[in-house]
């Protein structure tokens, strides 16, 4: 839990957080001992996922706006309960912070001399304030939206920023959607469009590519446009907790995961967890507008939902306002043949798994 | 969850910390899938807390050896499960790990040059993995005492090394520790020793400070005895779970705090969350053979419950083989007065809040 380290900015800080996160259905105690305490339903399990966003790895101050960053930590954990067909309990933030911030959209701070000081000064601590404070704008605009309570976390001085995520979510026994359970027979289904987010991310990277040549790096700079519909899936992307809960109700689906790491990565896991293998209809892939097929195929971070479904189950083409699309079927799995095979135009190809690599 | 990202290091390393960690009563489903399913006991709440580990203010990684950074992480959320009262029901860990390690007992690597390179060479992935099962040898020789499996966790490359340890416990309904419950009259109690930890890491210090002069930093070094019971106390802390099982079956406590910031900050939130004053026996403190009345009074991380009782109530000299002291009282507030009072031979002093600063 949030604990005192005698920094009475962190004590500050540890307030104010705690002062916007209380309160929510399933939390009995929140920040402020030493741990929370959560109630479930009788007949429930716990699902429970950690995450781990590190600047310059998963994000980058000088991208994304604090709001996106918070956004983006809790919506990584909610996809992972929507994926298991969970329902949201609460949410816990572990956050590092640096002494010094220079973020997209905040003051100009600290030169490399100051940034050596330990001691943090009323200019660092207040960008670093404002940070924080729009990280949780971001995080906590989200969690009201899915009703999950931020229940707790911690806080430390680190030497960059990084977020660690936990969610726990309950869902009936025995009822979780797996990875494990597609059967050679069974459609592939995948709910939204792809690849809108790596189209975004990729045109976040150019705009500063353009922007950031090394004597301007020190300067103010804008916020990209984020009523572009591929940098808001870059940057707000949205956990499809309602079709999770959806497939689960209504035993619709055979195995399920989120896709994080990119269609061809994440079905590969579907594949290996369930011990057989998938066919994907190139043609019937639901390439967002202004996507590429391999931004489509690879590009991470989309966040829908990827699941399977026995033949006869009958999937309707929208799941909580949200498009549904058949896409494949698994197969069986012979040693020769690859996991996952692209039936294209041109014939089979082998879609090998080339998730993404984030900002490597 | 642990995710793939493409490093054929990091696949292999997970599915080798999945191999280990499997298993375990209260998980349903461990590492592998979106997320772990745990089940606890109708009639329970679920207890969780968070801790960040960061390296260079939480550990370094030339003081300590990979086994105990392991230990503590995970000490220190059983700590906090301890403190409720709470049984552990799992452990999740996210894991930040730089591209080279250079750590005690370990061998030499990467010289400042190579480690500006971004691909990581077969040498340094050698020792990196080295250090990661260390750690876990640590890590999860802890767990098995404890019997606390390890369902999940996330791993990501990392500027420098750190560890997030989310707990999941169980409780009770209702019946959890709690910080706010202490009321005027009421006994305080400390479990074992205090202020071992403190002299430990002073001890651990001044060895390397002695031995560290800049020409030999790069020379492996030896670890540090760990028989000394002060450097055993601060490198392989035993949380106190059993003694918190028994304060709650025997609801024999009305608040209780680990002490992991220093008697004098942890009892001060007992103070604050409770709204009472406190008033400790100088001669009544349990120091360790080998610490000072400061170390003891304010040394962190001795992980020792620190409780209060009616004063009606009887509490044994030892629970579950430790030692259990009597140090004070808990006394109404008045605005004059400190949240803390030290009762000394020479008289009442104020006990000011001054918890431990870790590695700063």
């Amino acid at each position: 839990m949030a604990r005192s380290e005698q920094h009475s900015g962190e004590l500050e800080l540890i307030r104010r957080i705690r002062a916007r996160a209380n309160g929510g259905r399933g939390v009995v105690l929140g920040i402020g001992d030493d741990c929370a305490l959560l109630r479930v339903r009788d007949g429930e399990e716990i699902a429970v996922t950690t995450d781990l966003s590190i600047e310059g790895r998963h994000f980058r101050l000088d991208w994304h706006e604090p709001e996106a960053v918070g956004h983006r930590t809790l919506a990584r954990g909610l996809s992972d309960l929507a994926a298991m067909g969970a329902r949201p309990v609460a949410a816990f933030v572990s956050l590092g912070l640096r002494s010094e911030v220079e973020c997209a959209g905040a003051k100009e701070v600290a030169s490399h001399a100051s940034r050596k000081k330990r001691a943090m000064d009323g200019a660092q601590a207040e960008v670093r304030d404002e940070w924080v404070t729009r990280f949780y704008d971001g995080l906590l605009k989200l969690a009201r939206e899915y009703e999950t309570p931020l229940a707790g976390g911690d806080l430390a001085e680190s030497p960059m920023t990084l977020a660690d995520i936990v969610l726990v979510g309950a869902v009936p026994r025995g009822k979780a959607l797996r990875r494990s359970g597609a059967r050679a027979g069974d459609t592939i289904y995948v709910t939204g469009e792809l690849g809108a987010a790596a189209a975004g991310l990729e045109k976040l990277s150019s705009q500063f590519k353009v922007r950031s040549s090394p004597n301007i790096s020190r300067k103010r700079r804008d916020q990209p446009n984020s009523d572009d519909p591929l940098l808001r899936a870059h940057l707000y992307p949205q956990p499809r907790v309602a079709q999770g809960l959806w497939l689960l109700r209504k035993r619709a689906a055979t195995a399920a995961i989120d896709l994080s790491d990119g269609l061809s990565t994440d079905l590969a896991h579907i594949c290996q967890e369930s011990g057989v293998a998938a066919e994907v209809d190139e043609v019937a892939l639901p390439v967002a507008a202004g996507a590429t097929l391999e931004q489509a195929l690879h590009g991470g971070e989309d966040y829908e939902l990827l699941f399977t479904a026995a033949e006869e189950t009958r999937i309707p083409r929208a799941i909580a306002g949200v498009r549904v699309t058949r896409i494949g079927r698994m197969v069986r799995r012979r040693k020769q043949n690859p996991l996952v095979t692209l039936l294209t135009a041109s014939g089979p190809r082998v879609l090998e798994a080339r998730g993404w690599q984030h900002f490597s």
